[in-house]
């Protein structure tokens, strides 16, 4: 892997075009029948574009290493996921479209039940609807204490982000999250003295919001994680020298986008009108980032077949990618969720790059264990973006 | 690869066991029957295993590095072989169970055979009985020189430690040992001049021995390489949060694993009493690190049909090992040790990684031709602890 920095100097304006399709924790595992989701599903489009591809094997960030959403989409975009630290609270708080100052400390909110004991009986509040999240959310917006001004955003059913405004405030703190039932909620307390009065402000509002929250079963409390500031990151525009946007359906991937410089296309509610609105917007962007959750969830839910469902679901809108002729197409995923085992883990990803300049390989089907065969081999995430642009004709040779 | 300080904070106590298997230079090259020793050896319960694993090559240190055991033993276990240099003399003296302290300085010695002119003969005195090793280390053992005291304690064979100590000894010195039989010990010099009276001290040593064994032949001189102080490595408890033991019957690797915090097993001398250890042990401890030496030695050795025996004869007691239903069983070389390049080589070592979270590959035969085809590709042997780690549900999920 090279360094953005190192890329930055070789990429180059053009006009052609690159779609990444990321369908998240696309990666799998055998389950009793032998086969990945990959594996048992039906997608002859992907298959026709592997055929005309390169695949291969991604890991999101180091053999071995299971990570969050977060890291593994900045890897996945060239980012060097151990050096740009992104917090649950700002990844949340820029998907809701809240315009974020330097002075924000941002944490990813739940809205939980608790018993007359204090105890946490449900993390996630029965996942309560939208609706009530809002009208909650409007009950504990613009409060003020200690001169820091505190919103609360509502995000969807139980999540809401929490936006501590004020001078000097740290992200020095842990969760008040046990991230178990049976438990009370966790006083926030610091990783670092500096945070000592942000930790004050925060548990001044928790103890407000519960008396807030008192008769408000099932949400009558709130757990807060995640704490985090404003990053940095480099922008797509002056490193890849793209004009780039982000089709999604899901906060968090929004906010990360923007994080990168992405503009972020509004009211996407299905596969299927992500890729209309692709169509539809295919003559202003150069890069096209394109988010699926639904393969992800159905992994964390331990559902093979909606996993593999869904993966078909998205193979018949592939039409209507190829049809834009687009340059250069990825399709892989962030990370493996296997439905077997339930949650995200450490497995490669498969990709596939099509371009016409690709030095193809024998892959016939877009899956796990035929990509370890693929002329790509065993790449890490961050090969991904550098393959992108020299595929797309952006990169520069290096040297004389 | 990532840092060991890296999975410091994702790793996790659980009840989850791992079992690493080192069939120490295992890697091979075809012979003129264009097998491998793996591919010659009928080996039916490691192909078993194989075909519920995941197989791959992994580089102990770098593409076409050749290493000695104990850089690749450290890469295996994780830490990264440039930053932490082991000598010789530290590893075969902490392997026989010497309290080192950091005022000692440590060397192996060789006993050998010079002639009447000084010159050696045979580099390892017709490889003398541990016996005679012992009677003669008593002679040699607690001299003073200039107000450092020097230890001399017997290993195996014609192999000895020599330790000086005393206060500011310096290991910057190179060996009185030449590598070849026809010339003289070379007189010990130095690469700093710190290590001036360190080289005078040594070389007075060296001195008195001559005289003193002048009549013990073929034992009548000695050679010493590898000056060394103790380094501080990582430990395994507090790096991988993990409980570990070793089994493994010659002293380098036991002074290598306590260096790395684990327990040492005494009184091992034989493969199977190896694996009745493991039986015996199985339930004091989550991580074993079991040694087998004599790939190594016959490869060493240029005796391509014992390597292959060796192999049967630790895939014959392999039953012994899966009848303990482990969580992770790994089984690899630390390098190749090729019969037909009759020492250490580069090539990249076959790996074997059996859990049930594995996503499975098509290999059917563990060899190091099968493993090019195999789902974890080319790894590197620091990327084997994550994936042990990973596989036995005890690493944390990076970032949300």
């Amino acid at each position: 892997m090279v360094e953005q920095e190192f890329l930055k100097k070789l990429a180059t304006k053009t006009d052609s075009k690159i779609v990444l399709i990321v369908m998240d924790g696309l990666g799998g595992c055998q389950n009793e029948t032998g086969k990945t989701e990959l594996e048992a599903a039906n997608h002859p489009n992907m298959d026709a574009l592997a055929k005309k591809s390169i695949c291969g094997l991604s890991d999101p960030v180091s053999s071995g290493i299971t990570p969050g959403s977060g890291p593994a989409h900045l890897s996945l975009f060239g980012y060097d996921p151990l050096k740009h630290e992104i917090g649950r609270g700002l990844l949340d708080t820029l998907g809701i479209d809240f315009h974020f100052t330097p002075d924000d400390l941002a944490a990813r909110g739940n809205y939980c039940t608790v018993d007359d004991k204090g105890i946490i009986t449900d993390r996630r509040a029965g996942r309560i609807s939208t609706e009530k999240n809002i009208a909650l959310c409007k009950k504990l917006d613009s409060m003020e204490i200690d001169g820091v001004k505190i919103f609360a955003m509502p995000v969807k059913e139980h999540r809401f982000s929490v936006i501590f405004r004020g001078k000097n405030l740290s992200d020095k703190l842990l969760d008040s999250d046990p991230q178990k039932e049976g438990l009370k909620p966790l006083e926030v307390t610091v990783t670092d003295k500096s945070a000592e009065i942000s930790a004050k402000i925060v548990n001044k509002f928790i103890e407000k919001v519960e008396q807030i929250l008192k008769s408000e079963h099932p949400a009558n409390m709130i757990l807060l994680r995640g704490f985090s500031k404003m990053v940095n990151l480099p922008k797509f525009q002056d490193v890849y020298k793209l004009n780039p946007v982000c089709i999604a359906i899901y906060p968090m991937y929004k906010g990360l986008a923007r994080l990168c410089g992405m503009d972020v296309i509004k009211d996407c509610e299905t596969i299927e009108s992500e890729f209309e609105t692709l169509t539809k917007n295919f003559n202003k962007y150069d890069f096209f980032y394109m988010h699926i959750k639904q393969t992800d969830s159905s992994g964390e839910d331990g559902d093979f077949q909606r996993k593999v469902k869904v993966i078909e679901q998205v193979d018949r809108v592939i039409p209507l990618l190829t049809n834009l002729n687009p340059d250069v197409i990825i399709i892989t995923g962030d990370h493996s969720t296997p439905a077997v085992h339930a949650g995200h883990s450490w497995h490669p990803v498969p990709v596939l790059i099509y371009s016409k300049k690709c030095r193809f390989d024998k892959v016939e089907r877009f899956s796990e264990i035929d990509s370890i065969a693929g002329g790509l081999g065993r790449i890490n995430a961050r090969d991904v973006m550098p393959l992108a642009l020299s595929n797309a004709g952006k990169l520069l040779k290096y040297g004389a």
